[in-house]
């Protein structure tokens, strides 16, 4: 945990510049939960009248604080909110105790911040099956309460890192029902990495207007199009979470029908998914998984998966190996229909297998030159219906051999 | 390909003393096929009234020779068989052409023994998508028939290899209805290997006289807890085929109720499929992963699978981590039940983990000290019901990522 990673080379160039959410403020501070030097944990507040909608793990194994989150989630409630996350421990694990932490947490900032407990979310990501040491972080609430500023999101952004290799932030503005509305979110997450579980955990805020239901029902549908249709390393970890809070502070009301902000959330969704795969563990490539074609979507998106978790084809993929046999294997393990002579398979534009066998115009040498780029599209089609699903993933380097395996706790 | 890999630390001492299996007889050739200097085609031949039996992968893109297999394999005759099997081309994913070729290849061979084209099994395993040059092949089936000896066994082993880094064989004699019957079988596979998919093909041999429906029933049920229960990196092979062949040559009747042979032939199998994950690609840990008190056998298999399986558990192995987490992990995700507070961890006889928490008793040098044996055992009981599974496998390392990254066709 101590090395320094360096920065992934799929990193965008700088994080971007956030817009002021109305109604939201943040404050980090510097708690040791294992970290020396840094910042490890994360207040969020929302205003009064704020809505607040999720989606979480749906691993059998959640942490104590996803399951508090989930119990939690489907409240009404006037009094605002607050999200508070530490990195280092992720509180997974840990039985009796893991419940113990959590509440003192939410206790401790319920209290400083006038909220009833139930209105505070809490995430952990870090070292699994050790107790949390939130005496540390409670230590810090009165102090982080004290802080909270509209400005902090992008330190908010560093503290819930890991071993992410870089912040990640995404936002928009939207023009809807006469006025601007704001989006903005942030994300950590790079793969599972040792000796912690790596977790994907992301907050979004707007200060659009809108029931707790509409926003649960945009988040969850925009959720499955972006973050359910990312894998580094096909694992899942104990602790994923997402939050989003709408603040209702630019007086503008925002409802089902209005697609530019759905859009426009979309678009805030899927920036930020595509930056945990492009912080990968040893991720040297960004790969686009596009399946038409299939029977069903069920069915690409199976096929698509099994393509994008296939050990051999993101090798393939690391050593720049136009390798499309792997990818013919792993369409014909997926479980989901298949026939072999209606499968073609393209790199980017380029054919490479029609009617079950190699395109008559494919030459290895242009399949190489695709694979040299750092962006890679892998097309696949079916023939056998309606069915499409696109998934996007990184390669397996010795890079993620090295993070996971070189390294001691 | 023409690179030479190390033999790999997992490896038997050395290939067993075979027995001759009366009615079987073995040749070999170097046909050239794709490999300059070894042989790449094995030969056997099955006496008149043998009776023969198979399972193949359950790929959705099968080899042309696979499809001809299941084609043929349930079909009673008293005129013998023959199985001929190529190394370093797979003819998989090659269209009409594939089929085109296993029809010149069977029907070369049945011309020189004097069987029907439908009493000979091929299998191919190599570098798929290009077409069979399956003349270098039936140009040698002359000098093959010619060469047919009893002996032959340890020859065919090597034959069938491609990037395996050691011939496999395993046998058995047992006495069952007063006589001695003998099983003896060979194997290659090593997981899927840059540029070919690597393969898992397993050929074995009785002169036990049986129903062929008998044999095809006992040969399910083995390869069910034998080779479905092996996994070195989550991919299926196209080509994956097991036949076995039962000549009756010993005089000795064998049925279902001989349970002692069934135990026998179970041992040779399980035998072949655990030296497969010796050859793991860049395997340095033989690992068992043991589930027990499952709410059913089906729920123990895959959570089993899904240990074995992960990406972060195979590198934490590799890494000799004691990382139980990752354990965790690859149960909360495996989709079959699980309570977080009834389950239990162990490696080897050290309990890890109990009742949702690490053990009392556990300190991390007693585990770091079990993660440092070439052969480890991973014990999970989810403490919900009665069911069980048992999966061998490998450790991921960057051997893997060097056979399937680092090297070009």
């Amino acid at each position: 945990m101590a090395k320094t990673l360096a920065r992934s080379p799929l990193a965008p160039d700088a994080f971007p510049d956030m817009p002021v959410v109305k109604g939201v403020r943040f404050a980090t501070a510097a708690a040791g939960v294992r970290y020396a030097g840094r910042e490890d944990v994360m207040l969020a507040h929302l205003a009064p009248g704020s809505v607040v909608a999720g989606v979480f793990t749906r691993s059998a194994t959640r942490a104590a604080p996803v399951l508090d989150c989930e119990a939690k989630i489907g409240r009404d409630s006037a009094d605002g909110a607050a999200i508070l996350v530490n990195s280092g421990n992720a509180n997974a694990f840990t039985g009796r105790a893991g419940d113990e932490s959590v509440a003192a947490v939410t206790e401790a900032a319920a209290a400083a911040l006038g909220l009833p407990a139930s209105r505070v979310f809490t995430s952990s990501t870090g070292v699994i099956g050790e107790r949390l040491p939130h005496g540390r972080i409670t230590a810090r609430i009165d102090e982080l309460a004290a802080a909270l500023s509209e400005d902090g999101i992008a330190a908010a952004a560093r503290a819930i890192m890991t071993t992410d290799t870089f912040p990640k932030g995404a936002a928009s503005t939207v023009h809807v029902n006469g006025g601007d509305v704001t989006i903005a979110g942030i994300a950590k997450g790079s793969g599972m990495v040792a000796p912690d579980l790596g977790t994907m955990l992301v907050y979004v805020f707007t200060d659009a207007e809108m029931t707790r239901a509409d926003l649960q029902a945009l988040v969850a549908a925009a959720a499955n199009r972006t973050f359910n249709c990312i894998t580094v390393d096909s694992d899942t970890s104990t602790s994923d979470t997402l939050l989003m809070g709408a603040t209702g502070a630019s007086g503008i009301t925002v409802g089902p029908e209005d697609t530019a902000f759905a859009t426009a959330l979309e678009d805030v969704f899927r920036d930020l998914a595509q930056q945990v795969v492009r912080d990968g563990e040893g991720a040297t490539k960004f790969v686009t998984v596009e399946v038409t074609g299939a029977a069903s979507d069920t069915d690409a998106r199976t096929h698509a998966l099994s393509i994008a978790n296939s050990p051999l084809v993101k090798t393939a993929i690391a050593g720049e190996d136009p390798n499309w046999g792997r990818i013919v294997m792993a369409i014909g393990k997926s479980g989901a229909a298949a026939d072999r002579d209606r499968l073609s398979i393209r790199f980017g534009d380029v054919p490479v297998a029609e009617h079950g066998w190699v395109a008559e115009t494919y030459r290895e040498e242009i399949g190489a030159a695709q694979m040299q780029r750092p962006e890679i599209t892998i097309g696949v089609d079916l023939g056998l219906g309606e069915g499409q699903a696109t998934i996007w993933t990184c390669d397996l380097t010795h890079g993620y051999i090295s993070i996971n395996a070189d390294y001691r706790s």
